[in-house]
């Protein structure tokens, strides 16, 4: 059960800054909605995620920039970790996706690849299976002109701009660590995001078969 | 890669009816909306789903009510047949919704059941876990108000209005059946709608992450 999307997971985080609780809210908020709010790993929401950040406020002033590129960067690391950690889970994905109108369809589309349980159970069997990836992405933009997209799995562009290329091996091998990178180049804008997944494992239904959450 | 929502599946329905061409059409395609289009199993739409309609005109003209019912009775066996025959799967479930805002807010909610990842393992490990259930639910619907929802597994209520009732024993029970349903009661409205899935299992992933498609 981890989509958080804030809606059982309870993350603290702390600072001495001395900072006003109304910009530490907004800026906790700006960067739990580009880390905790993008990993999606079986899609199903919680009820209770809660993300919290205190300051002690013994230390310095800070700079509102400062301050949201550390609390992002806590954030992302804490993300990253339940994404390692997932049921049933052997790879870490970073689906990045670039070029899109804007970073909410970035999102949107980075979403629809991270829930498609035929790509994780692919990315489960070492498979480079870009077509899996551009399903997940025409079920989610209906508008989408594939003469214009490209996906890299592994680094390795697979598709390009309406015609399959590249090395399916070089992917493959890539995506034997334990983390690679799926890229979405959409060349329809400037919108951008990267959401988080896993592989989809026999072990995932196994431990939610078996156990009564 | 089952979800049609017409997006490889072919489907063909014969008859000799003698019946204009646009309404069998506006009739097939009122059919399909109601059958093929409310089959999700692990919500992966493919590209080139197909359902057609042939008359040969052969026999006598046919009113346009009988012509649906006919139509529908084909379609929902066919498509119940393509959830019973899905990947890995080994139970039907069907998850009906009422009392929704109208139609398609049921369907939007019956498709979240039945895209739940969790909700499915558990039906596969035979577990009546109305808590997943809800937590699709509301995940798709933020406003939902509990109050007035009610969840039977089985022909078991388990919640009912804000409280947790009946007998675990006998919803799972019931769901050792090759074929179930789940019944969710908004009290919103009189949209209603069903949607058929599956169980998720080990074999499912096993398929997709060891043959490429």
């Amino acid at each position: 059960m981890i989509a958080p999307n804030m809606a059982t997971m309870l993350a603290f985080v702390g600072t001495d800054a001395r900072v006003p609780a109304d910009e530490l809210q907004a800026s906790l908020g700006w960067a739990v909605e580009r880390t905790f709010n993008r990993l999606s790993l079986d899609a199903c929401e919680s009820t209770n995620d809660s993300v919290v950040a205190l300051a002690t406020g013994a230390g310095p002033e800070v700079d509102a920039n400062a301050l949201r590129a550390g609390l992002l960067e806590v954030c992302a690391g804490l993300a990253t970790k339940i994404a390692r950690d997932a049921e049933g889970a052997t790879k870490l994905v970073r689906v990045s996706v670039t070029g899109a109108r804007d970073e909410e369809h970035a999102v949107a589309l980075g979403r629809a690849v991270a829930a498609s349980d035929l790509w994780r159970a692919a990315v489960h069997g070492g498979d480079p299976n870009w077509g899996r990836v551009l399903a997940a992405v025409g079920s989610a933009d209906r508008n989408l002109d594939l003469d214009a997209v490209s996906v890299s799995v592994g680094g390795e562009i697979l598709f390009d701009r309406g015609e399959p290329v590249g090395v399916l091996a070089a992917a493959a091998a890539a995506m034997r660590d334990g983390e690679f990178r799926v890229e979405l180049v959409l060349g329809q804008g400037h919108g951008s995001a990267e959401v988080l997944t896993a592989d989809l494992s026999e072990e995932y239904v196994t431990l939610n078969a078996e156990v009564t959450t």
